[in-house]
């Protein structure tokens, strides 16, 4: 068992180690060739240009001889605390705003619970001294002597440790309801304060019920025309393009393939590139590389046209699914939240994401099929927490030496050189597991696709939920209950339930130190490592190296990433859940917790400015969940203190704990009918006000226009560079200016027909010089400027 | 243990039981004396008059002289099944119709059960012969021996229980989901073929939100004007008139005592009745009996006329809570399924009730109180269900013979006595009990009340539910695993999860003879006393004896009742749960279900045809609840057998059984996203559809003015027999019907304030020779007529 001296080292060797890493980051971040990779941020919002460096020479384009700058290279810290949260928002949404919130949450949580805590519980568990008389042989560790062990049965300093656990429920509770009051109120003054937005006035309509002889367009306009006469102003279908997605994917290889060996004739010009024809270009005839390539993406972008132009005329192309457009926000808003159909399974709607949020793949699924894919994936995640160790176990045992030596016998050899064999002894085993839990959220990911959430943000929440149930099996009650969770699960099955939270309880405050080390390791180090971004830096240094030949092309070597919600999200809910469980039981572990948050703050601010560029806007809608999780951590604390006191015999004390975690669920539901409405409906009081206000600042506002093109599949809108395109949806949208000028006459069904006439073939294939297939998409006019 | 001659017995017993109450019912129900008791709804839908018995002679008119009649004594079966189901939704309204219905998916479900059951099980069980081979001492139960018990351990048989498990689950949820089906069309039919229904245009908002200079109608105005601006077209206010209830009750019960002295001075005109003035009329001064009560209740009407105008007038008196007024379908189902504030404990819309199921005490509990209210008495619920024993064993205590004497020692000598002391000895223990169960449904209803809800028709809703987990624990398994419920409860605490269904299962099969003799008892005789209506005849005979004078008050008399559903509906799933349960675990029992569902079918026909007059319509609003009691039946039985097959070494059996629970929740969530919604939403499809029907048949409808009155407060419909009211109440619509031709002038304010106009002082008391002050409520146009 570590003792105090031990957690001391580790905790030097950890905060070392993150010196360290932020020294790195301190130097490397003020070299003008890091730029691209510490600040990726300012380039996209405009703030800054690659001609930015004018020291002059030509060394100081890439090192920074600027010295006087290295004394002050710490001042990132000031610097990200300094912009505010609503200059937060309008740089990087309301998403990273809400997210910061997490961390504040977590320090005006945790600050003043540490300060109780180890003020209060710390004399009272060290003067019990129980830990003291026995006798020296049994190893008990320092830790101990501070935690609830100390204190002996029977004894009445319980009942400090229950006040102190309803002090921190109350705390607690207090910070949730403000908390979630703040970010409910932070969404709807995102919505108001926002200007227009093509999701708010949007509405998916899902299960489209077409009859043989009509088509999915017809229908949708048929049935809306008629349930929604005054505010139903057309809409635009989804296509089946995966043939097409996939056309444009190995256009983008081949173009990659083009651009080297295009560079490569160019640094060489003496040396034309040839390739071999035959398998895998291992053999075969040799041809002139860029030629070969040139033709055949010709020949690909025929091919695309063509498919093009059957996906459009094509009826059965179309998707029982469609985006409708409404004139005014309270049209989308009744749309979305009412009942269509007397089937309520047909014409299910619901608010459209944002259009970078859209998940198209997911857009065609029928119900039955939805609720067949809930249930399979259900059962697999459960498998997945408490049987994973199964399949690992398996392919451990295989990849064992002699099982190794048994399926491979030629590497026998190899394999009984002394070196070999203890490297591969060491390393095997754990390859499997680490290989296992890097691979796990991608896996998570791939299982909520697979259940088909329509949305970027809807799958990052419900990876999120995944991951978090995983590590609340086999993180934390894993380490407090030795064994797999399959044995876990087995044991308690048969135990009864009241004899869970005991032997949990019992085991909580020995394993404070693993958590401690665990806190250091992964929470500390994972974050030190965040800010050096190293794996990015390698990248875009080997890109730049070798592919990037126009300030374009730079861009693109340009990895800002994001915030990853689906890891961050449900690592963080694992320490509030260890801070408030061992809040009463082992107070010495809540400084760890609380130096983690602050530094995480700290670090992820200066990401969310200077670095991160978010996917999406889901405008917090990840908040309920965040709520939901501290909640459950709060029960959880208060039934293992309860199984804690109930093996220590303080009967008299226990009692009052009962009633603790009914009233906590009690807040939560009414947390939850407090707020949660208004993280999934829009209510229509703040969308008639918009609305208004709208009509009198923006009288001639043509939102027909507006939305002619928003819920265009992305692969059609890499075609809308296209002069004559252009031109051709331009006079579309005259077209429909004139031909609806307000939204009255909207009862003709053929001016709701608009998405027929956008991605209108042919159009000639991209410019040879430009391989952009995706990056000429318009940002969909989501663009936050950082105000000065 | 029972054995069969015994079960036998019994059955003879209940059988010969019920067949005298249908003989005694037979003979009873073709009296014309008792024409009211037995046909009352005939007479309510106006089918029957007084003037019925023509056969001339005095005696005629109570007893039946046709002798023939009585060779044909039990026709009323046939006739009962006679009408048709769309004929009974006519007569008495979807509610009985889908009510009848539970009864034939009983006989669906039990018919083949019951046959392949008893064809395939009985043989198995009994060749099996486990029970045989024991020695004769040890008593076993003829009935055990067509058990599951009788099965060796380890025994391959048990594949033919699975089997059987199997087919029952998937006969159960097939047809579940057609009745389902069916229900959930007939209840869109039922709103659909219906003529217009006031509550399909109106919504009921609760939780106004009223800043303090405005008052609740201007402030009601504003916001559905502001965010409903094309549709709602004005609101009915809701008042708090308590004390003006108060007022009312005591009006009629001095109005009874008026009406009790004016029979009697009529028929002794010689001996004027007198009344003492002084404490509750044992002493004081003597006066004329009808001449005092006349002039309190003058007294008193003054009063009402005060205290009405002053609860018109005064705005405290207008509760946070409205009946909004909407101009179409389509508009108030919009506004009752979206959210209207961002504050969502605000602006709380939902469908408005019908006006008769309108539960007026609970409109105006705010949100938060709601909240706690919900929580405290789902812990009393619990506590109920759990502990109800403590308080009645303690009453038991005290109330045996010992405790009495000590309480009230002067009782002693009597109490000594032989024949008192034995009858005391027996009767005591048991009352406390019986008088419990007696009004446990009374105090449930009680607790339904205090969480909130605003219909009648819900509070039954949640009173059965509350009535169903009570039997679910204290019938069901208190029965099985003997002992109190708080024993269970303490005993299920300390088991592990698989445990329970372990110990529940073993004892199953031995309780078969228990419930069969319940079935009888409680099942069989309840029904057959149902159908004789004992205890309204005496008390209807009592009534026309003493108090009726004239043909009105003979009606008054009348007493029709309703389907008990908060009784019967539990009970119903109990039977359900017993059916499936013993289904394969012993199927002898059966029959005894098979013939409960059938008798119980006819005899609830027969009294909805004849009898009952439903108090409210809620469009089947009940039958997701019974589908979610049969699947939890389902389910209950799976994991029993499970239980049970795990104690009888069947390892190889079992796992087969594993996936079925799992696989009949994810039925019933399929289900539940099937057909809910149509219980809960009015969807807009329906309701625009209905809505351009009428606009096309009746173009002229002024929707205003038939809404004007729907849900003004039952105590001041009261007054509108009023003469110079009525004319004034006319003039009012018709002004409505000038003003507000079409829906279009709704934003002038002043219109839509017609409420205030309505019941509008002074009236004049009512006539002194009739004291109905409810009698006269109009009927709502809910009359549901007979067709030919």
């Amino acid at each position: 068992m570590a003792t105090l001296a031990d957690i001391g080292v580790s905790a030097t060797i950890n905060i070392l180690t993150a010196f360290a890493f932020l020294l790195a980051f301190a130097i490397l971040r003020i070299q003008p060739i890091n730029d691209r990779i510490y600040f990726p941020k300012w380039y996209i919002s405009g703030g800054r240009t690659s001609s930015r460096s004018n020291t002059g020479n030509f060394v100081g384009k890439f090192v920074n001889l600027n010295f006087r700058t290295y004394l002050t290279f710490l001042n990132w810290m000031p610097q990200a605390l300094r912009m505010s949260e609503t200059e937060i928002i309008n740089h990087a949404g309301l998403d990273s705003a809400a997210f910061l919130r997490i961390y504040t949450l977590g320090l005006k949580i945790f600050v003043p619970v540490t300060v109780v805590a180890l003020l209060v519980l710390i004399p009272v568990n060290v003067s019990s001294g129980t830990l003291f008389n026995l006798k020296k042989e049994l190893v008990v560790s320092d830790i101990d002597k501070l935690s609830i062990s100390n204190v002996p049965p029977k004894s009445i300093r319980f009942f400090v440790h229950i006040a102190l656990e309803y002090l921190v429920t109350i705390w607690v509770c207090f910070l949730l309801y403000k908390e979630y009051n703040n970010v409910s109120t932070m969404r709807l003054q995102f919505f108001v304060s926002q200007r227009r937005r093509v999701e708010q006035f949007t509405v998916v309509v899902r299960n489209v019920h077409h009859t043989h002889g009509h088509s999915v367009s017809d229908s949708v306009d048929n049935f809306f025309q008629t349930n929604h006469p005054n505010h139903y102003i057309g809409h635009q279908a989804v296509y089946n393009a995966n043939k097409f997605a996939r056309l444009v994917r190995k256009r983008n290889g081949l173009q990659n393939w083009l651009d080297y060996y295009q560079l490569k004739s160019e640094r060489h010009p003496d040396k034309k590139p040839t390739v071999k024809l035959g398998f895998w270009g291992l053999w075969g005839r040799k041809v002139d590389a860029v030629e070969y390539y040139r033709r055949i993406i010709t020949e690909l972008d025929k091919m695309m046209i063509l498919e093009r132009q059957k996906i459009i005329k094509d009826p059965k192309c179309i998707l029982p699914v469609a985006f409708l457009s409404f004139n005014s926000r309270w049209g989308a808003s009744v749309c979305a939240q009412t009942q269509q159909s007397k089937n309520p399974t047909l014409w299910l709607t619901d608010w459209a994401p944002e259009p970078r949020d859209v998940y198209w793949q997911n857009l065609a699924i029928p119900f039955v099929s939805l609720s067949i894919r809930k249930l399979i994936i259900s059962s697999l995640v459960f498998a997945l927490v408490f049987f994973y160790m199964i399949p690992i176990a398996l392919v451990q045992s295989l990849a064992n030496l002699e099982g190794l030596e048994k399926v491979v016998p030629f590497l026998r050899p190899v394999i009984e050189l002394q070196f070999i064999k203890s490297f591969l002894q060491g390393f095997l085993p754990g390859l499997a597991l680490k290989l296992f839990l890097y691979v796990l959220p991608s896996i998570l990911m791939i299982m909520s696709k697979i259940e088909g959430h329509i949305a970027l943000s809807t799958l990052d929440r419900k990876t999120s939920a995944k991951y978090y149930y995983f590590m609340l099996v086999n993180v934390f009650l894993g380490s407090i209950v030795t064994g797999t969770a399959f044995e876990q699960l087995h044991a308690f099955l048969h135990q009864s339930p009241t004899e869970i939270p005991r032997t949990i309880g019992v085991s909580i405050p020995m394993k404070a130190t693993f958590f401690m080390t665990y806190i250091m390791v992964d929470g500390w180090a994972g974050i030190a490592s965040e800010i050096l971004r190293l794996k990015e830096m390698i990248i875009y240094h080997l890109k730049n190296m070798f592919i990037v030949k126009t300030e374009r092309d730079r861009e693109k070597a340009m990895d800002p990433g994001s915030v990853d919600y689906k890891e961050t999200i449900p690592s963080l809910q694992l320490y509030f859940l260890l801070g408030i469980v061992y809040a009463v039981v082992s107070p010495v572990l809540l400084p760890f917790i609380l130096i983690f948050f602050a530094f995480a703050y700290l670090v992820y601010r200066h990401q969310i400015i200077n670095v991160y560029n978010q996917q999406y806007e889901s405008a917090a809608a990840f908040w309920p969940h965040v709520h939901g999780r501290i909640i459950a951590s709060l029960i959880i604390s208060q039934l293992l203190l309860l199984g804690l006191l109930s093996t220590k015999e303080a009967a008299k004390s226990t009692p009052l704990l009962v009633i603790l975690p009914i009233l906590t669920y009690a807040f939560h539901k009414y947390c939850q009918s407090r707020f949660e409405p208004a993280f999934r409906q829009y209510p229509l009081e703040e969308a008639m006000a918009k609305d208004l206000l709208e009509k009198t600042t923006e009288p001639e506002l043509n939102i027909k226009a507006y939305l002619a093109d928003a819920y265009l599949h992305p692969i059609f809108q890499s075609f809308e560079i296209e002069e004559h395109e252009l031109i051709e949806v331009r006079v579309d949208k005259q077209q429909t200016q004139v031909t609806s000028p307000s939204s009255n006459d909207t009862t003709s069904p053929s001016s709701s027909h608009y998405h027929h006439h956008l991605p209108s073939p042919p159009p000639s294939p991209p410019h040879d010089d430009y391989p952009g297939f995706f990056h000429h998409v318009p940002h969909y006019g989501y663009q936050y400027q950082l105000e000065p």
